[in-house]
Protein backbone atom coordinates (compact mmCIF):
# COMPACT_ATOMS: atom_id res chain seq x y z
CA UNK A 1 0.00 0.00 0.00
CA UNK A 2 0.95 3.80 -0.70
CA UNK A 3 1.74 5.92 2.29
CA UNK A 4 1.45 9.55 2.31
CA UNK A 5 3.07 11.50 4.97
CA UNK A 6 1.21 14.46 5.24
CA UNK A 7 0.32 17.56 7.89
CA UNK A 8 -3.83 18.13 7.90
CA UNK A 9 -3.35 21.95 7.34
CA UNK A 10 -0.49 21.49 4.60
CA UNK A 11 -2.01 22.51 0.94
CA UNK A 12 0.83 20.68 -0.36
CA UNK A 13 -0.27 17.75 1.35
CA UNK A 14 -3.68 17.96 0.27
CA UNK A 15 -2.89 18.17 -2.85
CA UNK A 16 -1.05 15.01 -3.21
CA UNK A 17 -4.24 13.61 -1.30
CA UNK A 18 -7.09 14.87 -3.66
CA UNK A 19 -4.57 13.82 -6.76
CA UNK A 20 -4.34 9.92 -5.25
CA UNK A 21 -8.05 10.20 -4.52
CA UNK A 22 -8.53 11.25 -8.73
CA UNK A 23 -6.86 8.77 -10.06
CA UNK A 24 -8.38 6.36 -7.67
CA UNK A 25 -4.95 5.22 -6.08
CA UNK A 26 -5.28 3.91 -2.69
CA UNK A 27 -2.32 5.63 0.11
CA UNK A 28 -2.94 5.14 4.03
CA UNK A 29 -2.46 8.89 5.55
CA UNK A 30 0.47 9.14 8.51
CA UNK A 31 0.66 12.54 10.07
CA UNK A 32 4.17 13.64 9.94
CA UNK A 33 5.33 16.34 12.82
CA UNK A 34 7.96 17.89 10.61
CA UNK A 35 9.27 20.50 13.67
CA UNK A 36 10.32 17.21 15.33
CA UNK A 37 12.76 16.71 12.60
CA UNK A 38 12.43 12.87 13.13
CA UNK A 39 15.53 11.60 12.13
CA UNK A 40 13.98 7.97 10.30
CA UNK A 41 12.21 10.83 8.17
CA UNK A 42 14.69 12.78 7.67
CA UNK A 43 16.31 9.69 6.15
CA UNK A 44 13.66 9.31 3.69
CA UNK A 45 13.57 13.14 2.75
CA UNK A 46 16.30 14.85 3.66
CA UNK A 47 14.08 18.13 3.34
CA UNK A 48 12.39 17.38 5.79
CA UNK A 49 8.95 18.85 4.47
CA UNK A 50 5.42 17.10 3.78
CA UNK A 51 4.24 15.70 1.47
CA UNK A 52 6.45 12.77 1.21
CA UNK A 53 5.11 9.63 -1.08
CA UNK A 54 6.24 6.12 -0.16
CA UNK A 55 5.19 4.37 -3.45
CA UNK A 56 4.33 0.33 -3.47
CA UNK A 57 7.58 -0.39 -4.46
CA UNK A 58 9.08 1.40 -1.77
CA UNK A 59 10.35 4.49 -3.96
CA UNK A 60 9.95 7.66 -2.14
CA UNK A 61 9.14 10.88 -3.98
CA UNK A 62 8.93 14.04 -2.01
CA UNK A 63 7.76 17.75 -3.11
CA UNK A 64 3.83 17.83 -3.84
CA UNK A 65 4.64 19.07 -7.51
CA UNK A 66 7.28 16.30 -8.56
CA UNK A 67 4.93 13.90 -6.77
CA UNK A 68 2.10 14.98 -9.03
CA UNK A 69 4.35 14.92 -12.07
CA UNK A 70 5.31 11.30 -10.69
CA UNK A 71 1.31 9.87 -10.56
CA UNK A 72 0.57 11.66 -14.20
CA UNK A 73 3.68 9.58 -15.71
CA UNK A 74 3.01 6.66 -13.65
CA UNK A 75 -0.88 6.66 -14.11
CA UNK A 76 -1.80 8.71 -17.35
CA UNK A 77 -5.66 8.22 -16.71
CA UNK A 78 -7.21 10.26 -15.69
CA UNK A 79 -5.17 13.04 -16.86
CA UNK A 80 -4.66 15.53 -14.22
CA UNK A 81 -2.45 17.96 -16.89
CA UNK A 82 -4.09 17.71 -20.36
CA UNK A 83 -3.25 16.29 -23.51
CA UNK A 84 -1.73 18.49 -25.54
CA UNK A 85 1.60 20.78 -24.53
CA UNK A 86 -0.01 24.28 -24.46
CA UNK A 87 -2.93 22.78 -22.67
CA UNK A 88 -0.25 21.11 -20.09
CA UNK A 89 1.77 24.32 -19.78
CA UNK A 90 -1.35 26.39 -19.10
CA UNK A 91 -1.90 23.99 -16.45
CA UNK A 92 1.57 23.76 -15.12
CA UNK A 93 1.55 27.64 -15.19
CA UNK A 94 -1.72 27.25 -12.87
CA UNK A 95 -0.25 25.14 -10.48
CA UNK A 96 3.33 27.79 -10.02
CA UNK A 97 0.63 30.62 -9.65
CA UNK A 98 -1.18 29.02 -6.88
CA UNK A 99 1.96 26.94 -5.06
CA UNK A 100 4.34 29.78 -5.09
CA UNK A 101 2.51 33.22 -5.60
CA UNK A 102 -0.74 32.33 -3.42
CA UNK A 103 1.27 30.62 -1.24
CA UNK A 104 3.76 33.51 -0.68
CA UNK A 105 1.12 36.32 -0.62
CA UNK A 106 -2.04 34.21 0.95
CA UNK A 107 -1.16 31.06 2.81
CA UNK A 108 1.68 31.87 4.33
CA UNK A 109 0.44 35.62 5.83
CA UNK A 110 -2.47 33.94 6.83
CA UNK A 111 -2.12 30.07 8.03
CA UNK A 112 1.43 30.01 8.65
CA UNK A 113 1.04 33.25 10.91
CA UNK A 114 -1.99 31.66 12.48
CA UNK A 115 -1.45 28.41 12.84
CA UNK A 116 1.82 27.11 11.90
CA UNK A 117 4.14 29.39 14.01
CA UNK A 118 2.53 28.01 17.48
CA UNK A 119 3.95 24.64 16.26
CA UNK A 120 7.34 25.88 15.53
CA UNK A 121 7.30 28.04 18.09
CA UNK A 122 7.83 31.07 16.13
CA UNK A 123 5.84 33.91 18.52
CA UNK A 124 3.07 35.59 18.04
CA UNK A 125 1.30 35.53 14.79
CA UNK A 126 1.94 39.68 12.74
CA UNK A 127 -1.00 41.47 12.69
CA UNK A 128 0.34 43.31 9.35
CA UNK A 129 0.91 40.17 8.05
CA UNK A 130 -2.61 38.97 8.63
CA UNK A 131 -3.56 42.05 6.77
CA UNK A 132 -1.86 42.07 3.72
CA UNK A 133 -3.30 37.99 3.57
CA UNK A 134 -6.39 39.39 3.70
CA UNK A 135 -6.55 41.94 1.05
CA UNK A 136 -4.37 39.77 -1.47
CA UNK A 137 -6.99 36.72 -1.00
CA UNK A 138 -9.38 39.24 -2.95
CA UNK A 139 -7.25 39.71 -5.99
CA UNK A 140 -6.89 35.75 -6.26
CA UNK A 141 -10.39 34.84 -6.09
CA UNK A 142 -11.26 37.30 -8.85
CA UNK A 143 -8.68 36.08 -10.69
CA UNK A 144 -10.50 32.48 -10.17
CA UNK A 145 -13.64 34.14 -11.12
CA UNK A 146 -12.01 35.57 -14.14
CA UNK A 147 -10.82 32.35 -15.28
CA UNK A 148 -14.08 30.33 -14.43
CA UNK A 149 -16.22 32.96 -16.59
CA UNK A 150 -13.42 31.78 -19.40
CA UNK A 151 -13.48 28.22 -18.38
CA UNK A 152 -14.98 25.01 -17.38
CA UNK A 153 -12.10 24.54 -14.65
CA UNK A 154 -9.00 26.83 -14.06
CA UNK A 155 -6.88 25.61 -17.01
CA UNK A 156 -9.27 24.72 -19.48
CA UNK A 157 -11.92 22.24 -20.16
CA UNK A 158 -10.90 19.40 -17.82
CA UNK A 159 -10.38 19.10 -13.72
CA UNK A 160 -6.51 19.73 -13.27
CA UNK A 161 -3.64 19.72 -10.40
CA UNK A 162 -3.98 23.82 -11.38
CA UNK A 163 -7.83 23.30 -9.51
CA UNK A 164 -6.01 21.16 -7.15
CA UNK A 165 -3.77 23.41 -5.91
CA UNK A 166 -5.94 26.10 -5.50
CA UNK A 167 -8.22 24.40 -3.91
CA UNK A 168 -6.05 22.84 -1.62
CA UNK A 169 -4.71 26.67 -0.55
CA UNK A 170 -8.65 27.68 -0.31
CA UNK A 171 -9.69 24.27 1.67
CA UNK A 172 -6.92 25.34 4.31
CA UNK A 173 -7.77 29.30 4.52
CA UNK A 174 -11.15 27.88 4.51
CA UNK A 175 -10.48 25.55 7.93
CA UNK A 176 -9.35 29.13 9.51
CA UNK A 177 -12.11 30.92 8.15
CA UNK A 178 -10.45 33.29 6.30
CA UNK A 179 -11.99 33.09 2.88
CA UNK A 180 -14.77 35.82 1.86
CA UNK A 181 -17.08 33.84 -0.20
CA UNK A 182 -20.22 35.89 -0.28
CA UNK A 183 -18.47 38.59 -2.15
CA UNK A 184 -17.15 36.27 -4.80
CA UNK A 185 -20.01 34.45 -6.15
CA UNK A 186 -17.89 32.87 -9.08
CA UNK A 187 -14.71 31.89 -7.54
CA UNK A 188 -17.29 30.12 -4.32
CA UNK A 189 -19.31 28.47 -7.22
CA UNK A 190 -16.25 26.50 -8.73
CA UNK A 191 -14.99 25.75 -5.00
CA UNK A 192 -18.50 24.14 -4.13
CA UNK A 193 -18.36 21.99 -7.05
CA UNK A 194 -14.68 21.04 -6.28
CA UNK A 195 -15.65 20.06 -2.49
CA UNK A 196 -18.25 17.51 -3.50
CA UNK A 197 -15.74 15.81 -5.40
CA UNK A 198 -15.82 12.10 -3.66
CA UNK A 199 -12.09 13.12 -3.50
CA UNK A 200 -12.20 15.89 -1.50
CA UNK A 201 -14.42 14.57 0.97
CA UNK A 202 -11.72 13.11 3.71
CA UNK A 203 -10.26 16.81 3.69
CA UNK A 204 -13.65 17.82 5.36
CA UNK A 205 -13.31 15.14 8.28
CA UNK A 206 -9.92 16.59 9.44
CA UNK A 207 -9.59 18.16 12.34
CA UNK A 208 -6.76 19.47 14.26
CA UNK A 209 -6.73 19.35 18.31
CA UNK A 210 -7.51 22.56 19.77
CA UNK A 211 -8.44 24.16 16.43
CA UNK A 212 -12.11 23.44 15.14
CA UNK A 213 -12.64 24.55 11.99
CA UNK A 214 -15.63 26.77 10.93
CA UNK A 215 -19.45 25.55 11.24
CA UNK A 216 -19.92 26.14 7.13
CA UNK A 217 -16.30 24.05 6.65
CA UNK A 218 -17.69 20.82 5.75
CA UNK A 219 -20.91 21.90 4.52
CA UNK A 220 -21.13 21.58 0.44
CA UNK A 221 -24.26 24.23 0.38
CA UNK A 222 -21.78 26.51 2.32
CA UNK B 1 11.22 30.99 -35.71
CA UNK B 2 11.26 30.86 -31.76
CA UNK B 3 12.02 33.36 -29.64
CA UNK B 4 13.42 33.79 -26.22
CA UNK B 5 13.49 36.91 -24.00
CA UNK B 6 16.11 36.55 -21.29
CA UNK B 7 18.62 38.19 -19.15
CA UNK B 8 22.14 37.36 -20.00
CA UNK B 9 22.43 36.91 -16.34
CA UNK B 10 19.63 35.03 -15.46
CA UNK B 11 19.82 31.28 -14.73
CA UNK B 12 16.45 31.35 -15.20
CA UNK B 13 17.01 31.95 -19.19
CA UNK B 14 20.65 30.12 -19.41
CA UNK B 15 18.91 26.99 -18.23
CA UNK B 16 16.57 27.20 -21.16
CA UNK B 17 18.59 28.66 -23.99
CA UNK B 18 20.53 25.11 -23.12
CA UNK B 19 17.62 23.38 -22.89
CA UNK B 20 16.69 24.23 -26.71
CA UNK B 21 20.42 23.93 -28.24
CA UNK B 22 20.14 20.30 -26.58
CA UNK B 23 17.34 19.55 -28.27
CA UNK B 24 18.29 20.87 -31.39
CA UNK B 25 15.59 23.95 -31.13
CA UNK B 26 16.48 27.39 -33.38
CA UNK B 27 15.50 30.35 -31.27
CA UNK B 28 16.30 34.18 -31.38
CA UNK B 29 17.59 35.93 -28.16
CA UNK B 30 15.58 38.83 -27.21
CA UNK B 31 16.80 41.24 -24.10
CA UNK B 32 13.59 42.05 -21.97
CA UNK B 33 14.86 44.50 -19.24
CA UNK B 34 12.54 43.52 -16.80
CA UNK B 35 12.93 46.52 -14.74
CA UNK B 36 11.56 48.85 -17.20
CA UNK B 37 8.13 46.61 -16.98
CA UNK B 38 7.23 47.22 -20.87
CA UNK B 39 3.52 47.39 -21.31
CA UNK B 40 3.79 44.66 -24.47
CA UNK B 41 6.13 42.40 -22.57
CA UNK B 42 3.33 42.44 -19.89
CA UNK B 43 0.69 41.57 -22.17
CA UNK B 44 2.68 38.42 -23.20
CA UNK B 45 3.73 37.90 -20.05
CA UNK B 46 2.01 39.27 -16.66
CA UNK B 47 4.50 37.89 -14.42
CA UNK B 48 6.92 40.19 -15.74
CA UNK B 49 9.77 37.77 -15.61
CA UNK B 50 12.31 36.28 -17.98
CA UNK B 51 12.61 33.64 -19.48
CA UNK B 52 9.55 33.74 -21.89
CA UNK B 53 9.50 31.30 -24.78
CA UNK B 54 7.34 32.10 -27.68
CA UNK B 55 7.14 29.12 -30.06
CA UNK B 56 6.67 28.90 -33.77
CA UNK B 57 3.12 28.57 -33.38
CA UNK B 58 3.28 32.42 -31.58
CA UNK B 59 1.83 30.39 -28.15
CA UNK B 60 3.60 32.01 -25.08
CA UNK B 61 4.96 29.91 -22.35
CA UNK B 62 6.46 31.67 -18.99
CA UNK B 63 8.03 30.30 -16.48
CA UNK B 64 11.67 28.22 -16.90
CA UNK B 65 10.69 25.17 -15.17
CA UNK B 66 6.67 25.25 -17.44
CA UNK B 67 8.47 25.90 -20.53
CA UNK B 68 11.12 23.09 -20.21
CA UNK B 69 8.20 20.75 -19.07
CA UNK B 70 6.75 21.66 -22.69
CA UNK B 71 9.78 21.12 -24.34
CA UNK B 72 10.05 17.94 -23.48
CA UNK B 73 6.42 17.30 -24.13
CA UNK B 74 6.71 18.59 -27.53
CA UNK B 75 10.25 17.36 -28.32
CA UNK B 76 10.62 14.41 -26.29
CA UNK B 77 13.80 13.48 -27.98
CA UNK B 78 16.58 13.97 -27.08
CA UNK B 79 14.90 13.91 -23.71
CA UNK B 80 16.29 16.02 -20.65
CA UNK B 81 14.04 14.35 -18.05
CA UNK B 82 14.71 10.47 -18.73
CA UNK B 83 12.38 7.88 -18.79
CA UNK B 84 10.74 5.62 -16.14
CA UNK B 85 9.05 7.94 -13.80
CA UNK B 86 11.48 7.49 -10.59
CA UNK B 87 14.36 8.40 -12.98
CA UNK B 88 11.78 11.42 -14.18
CA UNK B 89 10.99 12.10 -10.17
CA UNK B 90 14.50 12.48 -9.18
CA UNK B 91 15.67 14.92 -12.47
CA UNK B 92 12.97 16.90 -11.30
CA UNK B 93 13.49 16.74 -7.20
CA UNK B 94 17.43 17.96 -8.28
CA UNK B 95 16.14 20.93 -10.52
CA UNK B 96 13.33 22.28 -8.03
CA UNK B 97 16.58 21.54 -5.38
CA UNK B 98 18.69 24.19 -7.80
CA UNK B 99 15.98 26.46 -8.22
CA UNK B 100 14.69 27.04 -5.03
CA UNK B 101 16.85 25.80 -2.55
CA UNK B 102 20.27 26.44 -4.65
CA UNK B 103 18.44 29.72 -5.83
CA UNK B 104 17.20 31.10 -2.18
CA UNK B 105 20.91 30.28 -0.70
CA UNK B 106 23.05 31.45 -3.19
CA UNK B 107 22.15 32.63 -6.28
CA UNK B 108 20.00 35.67 -4.77
CA UNK B 109 22.58 36.50 -1.86
CA UNK B 110 25.33 36.73 -4.83
CA UNK B 111 24.16 37.67 -8.08
CA UNK B 112 21.11 39.43 -6.95
CA UNK B 113 22.82 41.28 -3.97
CA UNK B 114 26.35 42.21 -6.73
CA UNK B 115 24.15 42.82 -10.16
CA UNK B 116 20.59 42.91 -9.94
CA UNK B 117 19.99 45.56 -7.10
CA UNK B 118 21.93 48.26 -9.52
CA UNK B 119 19.42 47.76 -12.34
CA UNK B 120 16.35 47.88 -10.01
CA UNK B 121 18.11 50.62 -8.33
CA UNK B 122 17.60 48.88 -4.65
CA UNK B 123 20.94 50.38 -2.92
CA UNK B 124 24.14 49.06 -2.11
CA UNK B 125 24.78 44.92 -1.72
CA UNK B 126 24.43 43.52 1.79
CA UNK B 127 27.76 42.70 2.89
CA UNK B 128 26.31 39.93 4.99
CA UNK B 129 24.36 38.37 2.56
CA UNK B 130 27.07 37.67 0.57
CA UNK B 131 28.77 36.12 2.86
CA UNK B 132 25.90 33.96 3.83
CA UNK B 133 26.43 32.99 -0.07
CA UNK B 134 29.60 32.25 -0.47
CA UNK B 135 29.61 29.93 2.80
CA UNK B 136 26.09 27.73 1.40
CA UNK B 137 28.14 27.57 -2.19
CA UNK B 138 30.36 25.72 -0.88
CA UNK B 139 27.87 23.17 0.89
CA UNK B 140 26.12 22.61 -2.58
CA UNK B 141 29.56 21.94 -4.53
CA UNK B 142 29.92 18.90 -1.96
CA UNK B 143 26.31 17.83 -2.64
CA UNK B 144 27.34 17.73 -6.65
CA UNK B 145 30.42 16.11 -5.66
CA UNK B 146 28.58 13.83 -3.57
CA UNK B 147 26.26 13.09 -6.57
CA UNK B 148 28.93 12.86 -9.03
CA UNK B 149 30.90 10.65 -7.11
CA UNK B 150 27.98 7.65 -7.42
CA UNK B 151 26.54 8.56 -11.15
CA UNK B 152 27.49 10.36 -14.60
CA UNK B 153 25.00 13.16 -14.52
CA UNK B 154 23.28 15.02 -11.20
CA UNK B 155 20.01 12.50 -11.74
CA UNK B 156 21.77 9.62 -13.58
CA UNK B 157 23.16 8.27 -16.17
CA UNK B 158 22.39 10.57 -18.80
CA UNK B 159 22.52 14.65 -19.09
CA UNK B 160 18.87 15.79 -17.89
CA UNK B 161 17.07 19.29 -17.00
CA UNK B 162 18.82 18.94 -12.92
CA UNK B 163 22.66 19.38 -14.91
CA UNK B 164 21.31 22.41 -16.61
CA UNK B 165 19.65 23.70 -13.70
CA UNK B 166 22.96 23.62 -11.38
CA UNK B 167 24.90 24.39 -14.17
CA UNK B 168 22.71 27.77 -14.94
CA UNK B 169 23.46 28.82 -11.84
CA UNK B 170 26.73 27.90 -11.50
CA UNK B 171 27.47 29.87 -15.05
CA UNK B 172 26.35 33.09 -13.47
CA UNK B 173 28.13 32.37 -10.04
CA UNK B 174 30.96 31.64 -12.42
CA UNK B 175 30.27 35.18 -14.31
CA UNK B 176 30.96 37.47 -11.38
CA UNK B 177 34.14 35.26 -10.01
CA UNK B 178 32.13 33.68 -6.86
CA UNK B 179 33.06 29.74 -7.34
CA UNK B 180 35.57 28.09 -5.71
CA UNK B 181 36.71 25.52 -8.08
CA UNK B 182 39.64 24.88 -6.79
CA UNK B 183 38.19 24.03 -3.12
CA UNK B 184 35.65 21.39 -5.32
CA UNK B 185 37.62 18.93 -7.96
CA UNK B 186 34.47 16.51 -8.56
CA UNK B 187 32.20 19.67 -9.29
CA UNK B 188 34.33 21.32 -11.02
CA UNK B 189 35.55 18.15 -13.02
CA UNK B 190 31.78 17.82 -13.69
CA UNK B 191 31.33 21.55 -14.60
CA UNK B 192 34.12 21.52 -17.19
CA UNK B 193 31.97 18.58 -18.60
CA UNK B 194 28.89 20.35 -19.18
CA UNK B 195 31.00 23.45 -20.14
CA UNK B 196 32.46 21.90 -23.32
CA UNK B 197 28.80 21.05 -24.82
CA UNK B 198 27.77 23.02 -27.87
CA UNK B 199 24.89 23.77 -25.85
CA UNK B 200 26.65 25.88 -23.40
CA UNK B 201 29.25 27.80 -25.92
CA UNK B 202 26.93 30.88 -26.45
CA UNK B 203 26.65 31.36 -22.80
CA UNK B 204 30.31 31.58 -22.52
CA UNK B 205 29.79 34.57 -24.75
CA UNK B 206 27.61 36.88 -23.03
CA UNK B 207 28.68 40.05 -21.92
CA UNK B 208 27.04 42.12 -19.68
CA UNK B 209 28.20 45.63 -19.95
CA UNK B 210 30.18 47.47 -17.39
CA UNK B 211 30.36 44.36 -15.39
CA UNK B 212 33.46 41.66 -17.54
CA UNK B 213 33.67 38.06 -16.46
CA UNK B 214 36.89 37.26 -15.19
CA UNK B 215 39.52 35.46 -17.72
CA UNK B 216 38.69 32.02 -16.64
CA UNK B 217 34.67 32.50 -17.39
CA UNK B 218 35.56 31.66 -20.88
CA UNK B 219 38.31 29.16 -20.63
CA UNK B 220 37.18 25.36 -21.70
CA UNK B 221 40.24 24.83 -19.31
CA UNK B 222 39.87 26.46 -15.99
Amino acid sequence: MRTVYHLPLSPFSRKVRIALAEKNLDFDLQVEKVWERRAEYLTLNPAGQVPLLIDEDGTAIADSGVICEYLEDRHPEPSLLGGAPAARAEARRLIAWFDLKFDREVTRNLAFEKVMKRFYDMGEPQSERIRAGRQNIRYHLDYIGYLIDRRNWLAGDSLSYADLAAGAHLSVLDYIGDVPWSEHGTAKDWYARLKSRPSFRPLLEDHVAGLPPPKHYADLDF
